[in-house]
Protein backbone atom coordinates (compact mmCIF):
# COMPACT_ATOMS: atom_id res chain seq x y z
CA UNK A 1 0.00 0.00 0.00
CA UNK A 2 1.29 3.27 -0.93
CA UNK A 3 0.46 6.16 1.73
CA UNK A 4 -0.33 9.29 0.21
CA UNK A 5 0.56 12.07 2.21
CA UNK A 6 4.30 12.12 3.99
CA UNK A 7 4.00 12.41 7.55
CA UNK A 8 6.89 14.28 9.13
CA UNK A 9 8.57 13.14 12.09
CA UNK A 10 10.66 15.08 14.68
CA UNK A 11 13.28 14.83 12.85
CA UNK A 12 11.52 15.92 9.29
CA UNK A 13 9.77 18.60 10.67
CA UNK A 14 11.37 21.99 9.23
CA UNK A 15 13.00 24.21 10.53
CA UNK A 16 13.52 27.31 8.23
CA UNK A 17 10.83 28.16 5.49
CA UNK A 18 8.45 25.96 6.32
CA UNK A 19 5.94 27.17 3.79
CA UNK A 20 8.68 25.81 1.18
CA UNK A 21 7.56 22.49 2.58
CA UNK A 22 5.54 19.85 0.89
CA UNK A 23 4.04 17.15 2.07
CA UNK A 24 2.64 15.06 -0.48
CA UNK A 25 4.46 11.75 -1.32
CA UNK A 26 3.66 12.65 -4.94
CA UNK A 27 6.47 15.86 -4.19
CA UNK A 28 8.76 13.42 -3.18
CA UNK A 29 8.70 11.27 -6.06
CA UNK A 30 8.80 14.12 -8.32
CA UNK A 31 12.17 15.65 -7.01
CA UNK A 32 13.10 12.11 -6.64
CA UNK A 33 12.45 11.00 -10.21
CA UNK A 34 14.02 14.05 -12.06
CA UNK A 35 17.23 13.63 -11.13
CA UNK A 36 20.01 11.23 -11.35
CA UNK A 37 23.02 12.29 -9.27
CA UNK A 38 22.47 12.02 -4.96
CA UNK A 39 24.31 13.19 -2.06
CA UNK A 40 24.54 10.19 -0.07
CA UNK A 41 25.39 10.90 3.74
CA UNK A 42 27.08 8.56 6.26
CA UNK A 43 28.65 9.02 10.06
CA UNK A 44 32.75 7.50 9.75
CA UNK A 45 34.20 6.93 12.73
CA UNK A 46 32.17 9.95 14.16
CA UNK A 47 31.75 12.55 11.07
CA UNK A 48 29.96 13.27 8.37
CA UNK A 49 31.13 11.88 5.19
CA UNK A 50 29.08 13.16 2.15
CA UNK A 51 29.41 11.29 -0.90
CA UNK A 52 27.77 11.26 -4.76
CA UNK A 53 26.54 8.53 -5.99
CA UNK A 54 23.43 7.31 -8.53
CA UNK A 55 20.03 6.25 -7.32
CA UNK A 56 16.75 5.21 -8.76
CA UNK A 57 13.10 4.65 -7.25
CA UNK A 58 10.96 1.36 -7.04
CA UNK A 59 7.62 2.07 -5.52
CA UNK A 60 8.73 3.18 -1.81
CA UNK A 61 12.22 1.87 -1.56
CA UNK A 62 14.80 4.12 -2.72
CA UNK A 63 18.48 1.92 -4.16
CA UNK A 64 21.49 3.44 -3.97
CA UNK A 65 24.59 2.70 -5.93
CA UNK A 66 26.54 2.22 -2.61
CA UNK A 67 30.32 0.66 -3.18
CA UNK A 68 31.13 4.66 -2.21
CA UNK A 69 29.15 3.44 0.96
CA UNK A 70 30.59 -0.28 0.95
CA UNK A 71 33.31 -0.13 3.63
CA UNK A 72 31.44 1.86 6.17
CA UNK A 73 28.93 -0.61 5.28
CA UNK A 74 30.69 -3.44 6.41
CA UNK A 75 31.83 -1.17 9.46
CA UNK A 76 28.34 -0.93 10.34
CA UNK A 77 27.83 -4.43 10.50
CA UNK A 78 23.58 -4.70 10.11
CA UNK A 79 22.58 -1.18 8.47
CA UNK A 80 23.99 1.53 8.20
CA UNK A 81 22.27 5.21 8.90
CA UNK A 82 21.95 7.55 6.01
CA UNK A 83 20.24 10.75 4.84
CA UNK A 84 20.01 11.28 1.27
CA UNK A 85 19.73 14.60 -0.16
CA UNK A 86 18.59 15.56 -3.33
CA UNK A 87 18.55 18.75 -4.76
CA UNK A 88 18.02 20.43 -8.22
CA UNK A 89 18.85 23.83 -8.28
CA UNK A 90 16.19 25.92 -10.49
CA UNK A 91 17.21 29.76 -10.31
CA UNK A 92 19.32 32.22 -9.12
CA UNK A 93 17.09 34.56 -6.67
CA UNK A 94 19.01 38.17 -7.12
CA UNK A 95 17.11 40.46 -4.48
CA UNK A 96 17.15 44.09 -3.93
CA UNK A 97 19.32 43.44 -1.12
CA UNK A 98 21.95 40.62 -0.62
CA UNK A 99 20.36 39.28 2.81
CA UNK A 100 17.20 38.51 0.51
CA UNK A 101 19.09 36.63 -1.68
CA UNK A 102 18.35 32.93 -2.53
CA UNK A 103 18.01 30.18 -4.30
CA UNK A 104 14.80 28.59 -6.46
CA UNK A 105 15.14 25.00 -5.78
CA UNK A 106 13.50 21.54 -5.50
CA UNK A 107 15.34 19.06 -3.19
CA UNK A 108 14.10 15.87 -0.91
CA UNK A 109 16.07 14.48 2.43
CA UNK A 110 15.63 11.36 3.09
CA UNK A 111 16.29 9.87 6.67
CA UNK A 112 16.73 6.12 7.17
CA UNK A 113 18.94 3.25 7.70
CA UNK A 114 20.15 1.27 4.30
CA UNK A 115 20.64 -2.40 4.03
CA UNK A 116 23.04 -4.01 1.70
CA UNK A 117 20.83 -6.02 -0.67
CA UNK A 118 21.80 -9.55 -0.96
CA UNK A 119 18.92 -11.24 -2.48
CA UNK A 120 20.15 -11.54 -6.34
CA UNK A 121 16.73 -10.47 -7.89
CA UNK A 122 16.31 -7.65 -5.55
CA UNK A 123 20.10 -6.81 -6.57
CA UNK A 124 18.61 -6.89 -10.24
CA UNK A 125 15.95 -4.32 -9.23
CA UNK A 126 18.01 -2.09 -7.70
CA UNK A 127 20.32 -1.96 -10.88
CA UNK A 128 17.42 -1.94 -13.33
CA UNK A 129 15.71 1.27 -11.07
CA UNK A 130 18.88 2.90 -11.05
CA UNK A 131 20.18 2.55 -14.59
CA UNK A 132 16.10 3.92 -15.76
CA UNK A 133 16.66 6.47 -13.84
CA UNK A 134 19.89 7.22 -15.72
CA UNK A 135 18.51 6.54 -19.13
CA UNK A 136 14.95 5.38 -19.18
CA UNK A 137 14.92 2.44 -21.89
CA UNK A 138 18.80 1.38 -21.44
CA UNK A 139 17.58 -1.59 -19.38
CA UNK A 140 14.18 -2.03 -20.32
CA UNK A 141 14.84 -1.62 -24.26
CA UNK A 142 18.10 -3.87 -23.93
CA UNK A 143 20.48 -1.23 -24.54
CA UNK A 144 22.75 -2.53 -22.39
CA UNK A 145 24.56 -6.21 -21.71
CA UNK A 146 22.72 -6.95 -18.78
CA UNK A 147 25.19 -7.96 -15.53
CA UNK A 148 26.60 -11.47 -15.15
CA UNK A 149 26.67 -13.29 -11.81
CA UNK A 150 30.03 -12.37 -11.29
CA UNK A 151 29.57 -8.89 -11.66
CA UNK A 152 26.16 -8.81 -9.46
CA UNK A 153 27.99 -10.35 -7.09
CA UNK A 154 30.54 -7.31 -7.45
CA UNK A 155 28.34 -4.46 -7.16
CA UNK A 156 26.63 -3.04 -3.92
CA UNK A 157 23.33 -2.16 -4.08
CA UNK A 158 21.49 -0.30 -0.53
CA UNK A 159 17.81 -0.16 -0.10
CA UNK A 160 16.48 2.36 1.44
CA UNK A 161 12.35 3.30 2.72
CA UNK A 162 11.26 6.05 1.18
CA UNK A 163 9.45 6.41 4.92
CA UNK A 164 11.20 9.43 6.82
CA UNK A 165 11.44 12.37 4.16
CA UNK A 166 10.87 15.83 3.82
CA UNK A 167 10.63 17.93 0.99
CA UNK A 168 11.17 21.89 0.24
CA UNK A 169 10.41 23.69 -2.90
CA UNK A 170 11.13 27.44 -3.59
CA UNK A 171 9.62 28.57 -6.91
CA UNK A 172 9.31 32.13 -6.98
CA UNK A 173 10.64 35.89 -7.37
CA UNK A 174 13.08 37.57 -4.68
CA UNK A 175 10.61 37.93 -1.74
CA UNK A 176 11.72 41.01 -0.16
CA UNK A 177 9.58 43.90 0.46
CA UNK A 178 11.66 46.82 -1.37
CA UNK A 179 9.65 47.65 -3.79
CA UNK A 180 10.72 51.76 -3.06
CA UNK A 181 14.22 50.90 -3.71
CA UNK A 182 14.63 51.92 -7.53
CA UNK A 183 18.62 51.92 -7.48
CA UNK A 184 18.88 48.05 -7.72
CA UNK A 185 17.95 45.47 -10.14
CA UNK A 186 15.84 41.88 -8.95
CA UNK A 187 14.77 39.26 -10.61
CA UNK A 188 15.56 35.45 -11.31
CA UNK A 189 18.40 33.78 -13.12
CA UNK A 190 16.79 30.71 -14.24
CA UNK A 191 19.37 27.57 -14.24
CA UNK A 192 18.73 24.41 -16.42
CA UNK A 193 20.37 21.36 -16.65
CA UNK A 194 20.55 20.12 -20.53
CA UNK A 195 21.67 16.87 -22.20
CA UNK A 196 23.65 17.34 -25.26
CA UNK A 197 24.00 14.92 -28.22
CA UNK A 198 25.34 11.41 -27.79
CA UNK A 199 28.94 11.26 -28.44
CA UNK A 200 29.64 7.86 -29.89
CA UNK A 201 32.78 5.81 -27.66
CA UNK A 202 35.68 6.06 -29.72
CA UNK A 203 36.33 2.40 -29.94
CA UNK A 204 32.71 1.90 -31.12
CA UNK A 205 32.47 -1.42 -33.23
CA UNK A 206 31.14 0.25 -36.80
CA UNK A 207 27.69 0.57 -38.13
CA UNK A 208 26.14 0.83 -34.47
CA UNK A 209 23.11 3.89 -34.22
CA UNK A 210 22.31 5.83 -31.86
CA UNK A 211 19.68 3.81 -29.84
CA UNK A 212 16.24 5.22 -29.50
CA UNK A 213 16.28 5.48 -25.95
CA UNK A 214 19.73 7.58 -26.01
CA UNK A 215 18.54 9.80 -28.43
CA UNK A 216 15.09 11.04 -26.41
CA UNK A 217 17.73 11.20 -23.21
CA UNK A 218 19.42 14.32 -25.63
CA UNK A 219 16.56 15.88 -26.37
CA UNK A 220 14.79 16.05 -23.49
CA UNK A 221 15.31 17.82 -19.90
CA UNK A 222 17.31 16.38 -17.26
CA UNK B 1 51.07 31.06 2.46
CA UNK B 2 49.34 29.16 -0.13
CA UNK B 3 50.35 25.57 0.11
CA UNK B 4 49.93 24.06 -3.83
CA UNK B 5 49.33 20.55 -3.14
CA UNK B 6 46.32 18.64 -1.13
CA UNK B 7 48.13 16.14 1.55
CA UNK B 8 46.21 13.54 1.99
CA UNK B 9 45.02 12.23 5.38
CA UNK B 10 44.33 8.94 6.30
CA UNK B 11 40.51 10.18 5.95
CA UNK B 12 40.91 11.91 2.57
CA UNK B 13 42.61 9.33 0.99
CA UNK B 14 40.54 7.40 -1.81
CA UNK B 15 39.21 4.12 -1.40
CA UNK B 16 37.91 3.44 -4.84
CA UNK B 17 38.87 4.59 -8.51
CA UNK B 18 42.33 6.32 -6.82
CA UNK B 19 42.95 6.59 -10.74
CA UNK B 20 40.45 9.63 -10.81
CA UNK B 21 42.30 11.53 -7.83
CA UNK B 22 43.68 14.98 -8.18
CA UNK B 23 46.16 15.87 -5.97
CA UNK B 24 46.63 19.87 -7.07
CA UNK B 25 45.28 22.29 -4.88
CA UNK B 26 44.06 24.37 -8.10
CA UNK B 27 42.06 21.24 -8.55
CA UNK B 28 40.38 21.83 -5.34
CA UNK B 29 39.81 25.50 -6.23
CA UNK B 30 38.95 24.93 -9.81
CA UNK B 31 35.82 22.59 -8.66
CA UNK B 32 34.75 25.22 -5.99
CA UNK B 33 35.10 28.18 -8.02
CA UNK B 34 32.66 26.00 -10.64
CA UNK B 35 29.61 25.51 -8.39
CA UNK B 36 26.95 27.37 -6.49
CA UNK B 37 25.67 24.69 -3.94
CA UNK B 38 26.87 22.40 -2.03
CA UNK B 39 26.04 19.92 0.01
CA UNK B 40 26.81 20.26 4.03
CA UNK B 41 26.47 17.45 5.95
CA UNK B 42 26.73 17.11 9.33
CA UNK B 43 26.10 14.87 12.32
CA UNK B 44 22.95 15.69 14.47
CA UNK B 45 21.87 13.20 17.22
CA UNK B 46 24.36 10.52 16.05
CA UNK B 47 22.87 10.37 12.75
CA UNK B 48 23.60 12.22 9.33
CA UNK B 49 22.42 14.81 7.79
CA UNK B 50 22.94 16.16 4.70
CA UNK B 51 21.46 19.73 3.23
CA UNK B 52 22.22 21.76 -0.18
CA UNK B 53 22.91 25.25 0.66
CA UNK B 54 25.16 28.28 -0.71
CA UNK B 55 29.34 29.08 -0.34
CA UNK B 56 32.28 31.21 -1.34
CA UNK B 57 35.76 30.90 -1.00
CA UNK B 58 38.23 33.36 0.27
CA UNK B 59 41.48 31.85 -0.11
CA UNK B 60 41.81 28.54 1.40
CA UNK B 61 38.90 29.20 4.31
CA UNK B 62 35.11 28.11 2.63
CA UNK B 63 32.37 30.28 3.95
CA UNK B 64 28.99 28.41 4.03
CA UNK B 65 25.57 29.98 4.35
CA UNK B 66 24.82 28.48 7.70
CA UNK B 67 21.17 29.26 8.98
CA UNK B 68 20.22 25.66 7.78
CA UNK B 69 22.81 24.25 10.52
CA UNK B 70 22.27 26.65 12.88
CA UNK B 71 20.44 24.75 15.59
CA UNK B 72 22.83 22.18 15.49
CA UNK B 73 25.62 24.12 15.51
CA UNK B 74 24.25 25.73 19.07
CA UNK B 75 24.11 22.30 20.37
CA UNK B 76 27.62 21.29 19.47
CA UNK B 77 28.87 24.03 20.97
CA UNK B 78 32.35 25.47 19.90
CA UNK B 79 32.42 23.77 16.21
CA UNK B 80 30.71 21.38 14.10
CA UNK B 81 32.25 18.36 12.47
CA UNK B 82 31.07 18.87 8.63
CA UNK B 83 31.81 17.01 5.21
CA UNK B 84 31.26 19.70 2.31
CA UNK B 85 30.58 18.15 -1.18
CA UNK B 86 30.24 19.89 -4.46
CA UNK B 87 29.89 17.60 -7.42
CA UNK B 88 28.88 18.73 -11.17
CA UNK B 89 27.62 16.11 -13.31
CA UNK B 90 29.36 16.32 -16.78
CA UNK B 91 27.93 13.47 -18.49
CA UNK B 92 25.88 10.15 -18.43
CA UNK B 93 28.87 7.50 -19.57
CA UNK B 94 26.94 4.80 -21.13
CA UNK B 95 28.87 1.28 -21.63
CA UNK B 96 27.63 -1.76 -23.87
CA UNK B 97 27.29 -3.60 -19.88
CA UNK B 98 25.27 -2.38 -17.33
CA UNK B 99 28.09 -2.77 -14.87
CA UNK B 100 30.58 -0.30 -16.61
CA UNK B 101 27.86 2.43 -16.54
CA UNK B 102 29.44 5.49 -14.96
CA UNK B 103 28.89 8.95 -14.80
CA UNK B 104 32.10 11.51 -15.67
CA UNK B 105 32.10 14.28 -13.13
CA UNK B 106 33.78 17.07 -11.09
CA UNK B 107 33.35 16.35 -7.08
CA UNK B 108 35.24 17.65 -3.72
CA UNK B 109 34.71 16.44 -0.49
CA UNK B 110 36.13 18.89 2.35
CA UNK B 111 36.02 17.67 5.87
CA UNK B 112 36.30 19.92 8.83
CA UNK B 113 35.45 21.49 11.71
CA UNK B 114 33.40 24.55 10.63
CA UNK B 115 33.39 27.77 13.53
CA UNK B 116 30.18 30.23 13.06
CA UNK B 117 32.07 33.66 12.30
CA UNK B 118 30.88 36.49 14.50
CA UNK B 119 33.59 38.83 13.87
CA UNK B 120 31.25 41.62 11.81
CA UNK B 121 33.98 42.30 9.03
CA UNK B 122 34.38 38.29 8.66
CA UNK B 123 30.61 37.88 8.51
CA UNK B 124 31.23 40.57 5.66
CA UNK B 125 33.67 38.59 4.24
CA UNK B 126 31.96 35.39 4.09
CA UNK B 127 28.84 37.18 2.85
CA UNK B 128 30.62 38.63 -0.01
CA UNK B 129 32.16 35.82 -1.34
CA UNK B 130 29.07 33.36 -1.19
CA UNK B 131 27.50 36.46 -3.17
CA UNK B 132 30.23 37.05 -5.86
CA UNK B 133 29.88 32.98 -5.66
CA UNK B 134 26.37 33.09 -6.90
CA UNK B 135 26.75 35.96 -9.28
CA UNK B 136 29.98 37.86 -9.72
CA UNK B 137 29.71 41.25 -9.51
CA UNK B 138 26.78 41.14 -7.61
CA UNK B 139 28.39 42.61 -4.67
CA UNK B 140 31.44 44.31 -6.09
CA UNK B 141 29.73 46.22 -8.56
CA UNK B 142 27.05 47.55 -6.28
CA UNK B 143 24.05 45.04 -7.73
CA UNK B 144 22.33 44.94 -4.57
CA UNK B 145 22.04 46.86 -1.32
CA UNK B 146 24.52 45.43 1.43
CA UNK B 147 23.80 44.25 4.52
CA UNK B 148 22.17 46.58 7.59
CA UNK B 149 23.78 45.42 10.52
CA UNK B 150 20.48 43.72 11.93
CA UNK B 151 20.68 41.62 8.83
CA UNK B 152 24.30 41.03 9.33
CA UNK B 153 23.48 39.77 12.89
CA UNK B 154 20.58 37.56 11.92
CA UNK B 155 22.90 36.08 9.11
CA UNK B 156 24.83 32.52 10.17
CA UNK B 157 28.08 32.18 8.12
CA UNK B 158 30.11 29.44 8.77
CA UNK B 159 34.13 28.91 8.01
CA UNK B 160 35.70 26.02 6.71
CA UNK B 161 40.00 25.46 6.43
CA UNK B 162 40.23 24.12 3.03
CA UNK B 163 42.93 22.00 5.01
CA UNK B 164 41.39 18.25 3.99
CA UNK B 165 39.57 17.42 0.85
CA UNK B 166 40.12 15.13 -1.78
CA UNK B 167 39.32 15.66 -5.51
CA UNK B 168 37.78 14.24 -7.73
CA UNK B 169 37.53 13.87 -11.67
CA UNK B 170 36.48 11.82 -14.26
CA UNK B 171 36.41 12.84 -18.08
CA UNK B 172 36.40 9.73 -20.45
CA UNK B 173 34.34 7.66 -22.23
CA UNK B 174 33.39 4.30 -21.55
CA UNK B 175 35.74 2.50 -19.76
CA UNK B 176 34.90 -1.01 -20.60
CA UNK B 177 37.05 -3.55 -22.39
CA UNK B 178 33.98 -4.74 -24.27
CA UNK B 179 35.14 -4.01 -28.35
CA UNK B 180 34.19 -7.19 -29.76
CA UNK B 181 30.44 -6.59 -28.70
CA UNK B 182 28.71 -5.03 -32.12
CA UNK B 183 25.44 -5.15 -30.58
CA UNK B 184 25.16 -2.22 -28.10
CA UNK B 185 25.70 1.09 -28.70
CA UNK B 186 28.48 3.21 -25.90
CA UNK B 187 28.85 6.53 -25.56
CA UNK B 188 28.98 9.57 -23.45
CA UNK B 189 25.37 11.81 -23.05
CA UNK B 190 27.38 15.26 -22.33
CA UNK B 191 25.55 16.90 -18.82
CA UNK B 192 25.26 20.89 -18.72
CA UNK B 193 24.13 23.46 -16.18
CA UNK B 194 23.12 26.65 -18.40
CA UNK B 195 21.60 30.06 -16.91
CA UNK B 196 19.14 31.20 -18.64
CA UNK B 197 17.42 35.17 -19.79
CA UNK B 198 17.00 37.35 -16.55
CA UNK B 199 13.62 37.36 -15.43
CA UNK B 200 12.97 41.14 -13.95
CA UNK B 201 10.92 40.61 -10.73
CA UNK B 202 7.10 41.23 -11.27
CA UNK B 203 7.28 44.59 -9.05
CA UNK B 204 10.68 45.97 -10.37
CA UNK B 205 10.63 49.67 -10.23
CA UNK B 206 10.25 50.75 -14.17
CA UNK B 207 12.96 52.07 -16.08
CA UNK B 208 16.22 50.15 -14.38
CA UNK B 209 18.12 48.06 -16.78
CA UNK B 210 19.57 44.46 -16.84
CA UNK B 211 22.90 45.16 -15.10
CA UNK B 212 26.06 44.24 -16.70
CA UNK B 213 26.91 41.27 -14.25
CA UNK B 214 23.37 40.05 -14.25
CA UNK B 215 23.27 39.79 -18.67
CA UNK B 216 27.17 38.22 -18.26
CA UNK B 217 26.06 35.38 -15.62
CA UNK B 218 23.43 34.67 -18.25
CA UNK B 219 25.50 34.38 -20.76
CA UNK B 220 28.31 32.19 -19.26
CA UNK B 221 27.86 28.61 -18.53
CA UNK B 222 27.34 27.30 -14.51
Amino acid sequence: MTRKELSPTERTRLGRHRERGKDERADLYAVLDAGVVCHLGMVRDGSPLVLPTCYGRDGDTLYVHGSVAARNLVAAGTGLEVCVTITHLDGLVLARSVFDHSMNYRSAVILGTARQVTDPDEVLTGLRVITEQVVPGRWEDGGARLPTRKELAATTVLAVALDEASVKVRDAPPGEDEENDVEHWAGVLPVRTVIGEPVPAPDLAPGIPVPAHVQKRASAPL
